[in-house]
């Protein structure tokens, strides 16, 4: 079973930042983030997963006031990693980039160089900016329409591959003696001319040591399958269900074949947020102590911004509309909210409080042993490859997920005791990829 | 007196790599450059300072392929700059990133970032991409013109710091007891459009320790220099000369008192590439081992590359023509080059082997005590208020400059022997920014 540790500043839950023994300054804190990453590898974790948004999140103001966590106030991941590679060992270290405001050389070239810094640790996960608040700040009046991302974000990572491939794997020779330092029969130009992009090559850094960074998807619209059955390696998914988890699962993996790939190329990592407790009391009272600092403002404002509709106009107490209109924002999370609510009957409120803890990821509370039969009952049967841990505050949340979850997986042996590899990729089981054989010769 | 150590990875002769001690592969090896900068932080050098270009340089690949130091094999700076940010605690941290091929927000963010991750430590060298290689990477067939480059350095140089001054440097209460996370009153939108940019902001980290990253400038053309005195606070430069060098720094001061400026808010570092020996026999030794490791294509070809014109079907050793073109390429540095051919008569050939050991920078080769002569005389006589230390190769030639210059430096009161302050602006005397009152309140 993988393992990731996403790490949202102060924690996943909207008022992780208020908890008496949270980190409220954690987005921008070094040493916190140096502190838990370490930690996360003591625990012998696969890798940390960093989410990102090349803009502050929300048009509600006066709720992001009350909301640390929605990137107002947080490092950028890139360089997070780079410097979190330096204070670690053997954990994976994956990034969120998107695709739709930056050129693939760039992109292609950090995640090159977090791979090498860190020795075949990086991994990035790719996404499409599904958010205007984003869009406005790389001088667009509105973000491109959803399948426009996609094509774009396609294009992208095919021309990273490529970026990657430049150079064999035993191109630099750094022969003192001779005088040679890279073979000239082993570079590369890509000489690509794309509908987004126009890239000769070659990347000016070596192969990566993992061939390619682990290449992450999280968008699990249709167009996001697609898109990780044709590439990913790691899918980062929000299932609330065994049996939507399966269907996602078989889903992507049957995809996955079509593209001519084992089924073994891609893990499937659904988001679980865990609050665990030494007993079901212990583990609901701690919930609860969090529930109750949600400002009543913070929750509408989330559930308005993942579902990209206003919500302010209807009771607060009554049911959500059943004729959502499907927007031009992450349509995959849209629709999951929707059947959320519509399964459980929830209220508006009741929604709004549910995705103020977990964001519409799946929320276990209970002791080590409830979530662990969760955890296995998706494990072993076609729901999951492993999980994306998500704290419910930090550090507190993912130290009672190490001490109480993980020698209860480690237990039943579900999970490793020791790294047995030294990158990302052998932890996770991935193979290394070959160069592929599209180039021209640079001479 | 200020100091930088500018590292390129194996150093900054031509054949830096092929030296006995070189670390042939530094340049994707963090432990060397973990190495290098925690010596230069125990010498107390004001700042390390990285070279980029987003593209291997140079369009001989048989002359490339015995020079390691082009851009061919190293770290993306900024993924480097946050990994050395983690292993140094007071040294300043400066990275070379172009303004041409990406947008604003996202430089704006990462130097930020790498403040914040730093403890004020950051600063950017601003350039703008004079090199077609660069170009062909990001969808151009050409680079854009020169003072087209420079507008745009212009403008988003001014959108950085509109960005940088999203927030107040007291916006963020974290007040866990009345759940506001920052104040509402002290959040801006930047609502730019300009000609080459349109970013509505706000930035989605707080203000950066230093208010601004430390902000670096190195090209000296006309329009370089303009753009030093509106906004640099440090300006990198090659001067061969006393003479040269106060041209440069008295126009440079003058120019900055011209904008409103203290020519006190500028500090002006010319490159030295320094090899010292015990003797004045020994330094000619070591510099004599490097040139003989200079294969004859490598000299010609970074020779071409500066002027920006061919040279292999001219006599390699007959004098360079009288008449050579300004190219769209880097022109000051072609400038300096042509006149240093004339003053000292050089042949093409001898050219070729000077740039290929300092790059057009001035070279000084003897003992600690003419190494020091040399820098006292322009650091005194408005020449230089500082210099960027470019070792000829590492990590051997930075260790000989502290284990022999430095403490000569310390012995005539010449440079610290311990920081007095813990950000990059206190080492080098710079005051830190009141934010700008030019935006919108966000809410």
């Amino acid at each position: 079973m993988a393992l990731g540790a996403f790490l949202y500043p102060t924690g996943h839950h909207a008022a992780a930042w208020r908890h008496p023994d949270a980190q409220a300054d954690a987005g921008i804190n070094f040493k916190h983030y140096a502190a838990v990453a370490q930690a996360a590898e003591a625990a012998k974790f696969d890798l940390l997963f960093l989410a990102d948004s090349a803009g502050a999140r929300g048009k509600d103001w006066s709720a992001l006031a009350r909301f640390s966590t929605h990137y107002v106030a947080q490092f950028e991941p890139t360089t997070l990693l780079g410097a979190l590679a330096a204070v670690t060992e053997r954990i994976g270290l994956v990034a969120t980039a998107s695709t739709t405001y930056i050129e693939p050389y760039h992109l292609a070239r950090k995640f090159a160089s977090i791979d090498h810094i860190s020795g075949g640790r990086a991994g990035w996960n790719l996404v499409t900016s599904g958010n205007e608040d984003e869009a406005f700040n790389f001088g667009y009046d509105q973000h491109p329409p959803h399948d426009e991302r996609y094509e774009r974000a396609t294009e992208f990572m095919d021309v990273a591959k490529g970026l990657w491939d430049s150079w064999e794997d035993d191109a630099f020779l750094r022969d003192k003696e001779t005088g040679v330092f890279f073979d000239l029969d082993k570079v590369y130009t890509l000489n690509h001319r794309g509908r987004h992009f126009g890239v000769r090559g070659p990347l000016n850094i070596p192969r990566p040591p993992q061939g390619y960074p682990v290449l992450v998807q999280a968008g699990s619209s249709d167009a996001g399958r697609a898109l990780a059955a044709a590439s990913a390696e790691v899918v980062f998914t929000a299932q609330q269900t065994l049996e939507s988890a399966q269907e996602f699962y078989r889903d992507v993996k049957a995809r996955t074949a079509a593209n001519g790939r084992s089924p073994d190329d891609i893990r499937i990592l659904p988001g679980i947020f865990p609050v665990v407790g030494r007993t079901e009391a212990e583990a609901r009272e701690k919930f609860e102590e969090l529930q109750n600092l949600i400002h009543p403002s913070v929750g509408l404002s989330i559930l308005e911004h993942r579902l990209g509709i206003p919500l302010s106009h209807l009771p607060f107490d009554g049911p959500l509309p059943q004729d959502i209109p499907i927007t031009n924002a992450a349509v995959s999370r849209q629709k999951l909210l929707v059947e959320l609510a519509h399964r459980e009957g929830l209220s508006i409120r009741q929604l709004a409080l549910r995705v103020a803890g977990a964001r519409g990821h799946w929320q276990v509370i209970g002791t080590a042993a409830d979530i662990v039969d969760r955890m296995e009952e998706l494990f072993l049967n076609e729901g999951a490859d492993g999980f994306n841990i998500m704290p419910p505050f930090l550090p507190g949340g993912l130290d009672a997920f190490i001490e109480l979850v993980i020698p209860e997986l480690c237990r039943r042996g579900l999970f490793r005791t020791e790294y047995e590899g030294t990158t990302l990729r052998d932890h996770l089981g991935l193979k290394r990829p070959e160069r592929a054989h599209r180039h021209h010769k640079a001479v």
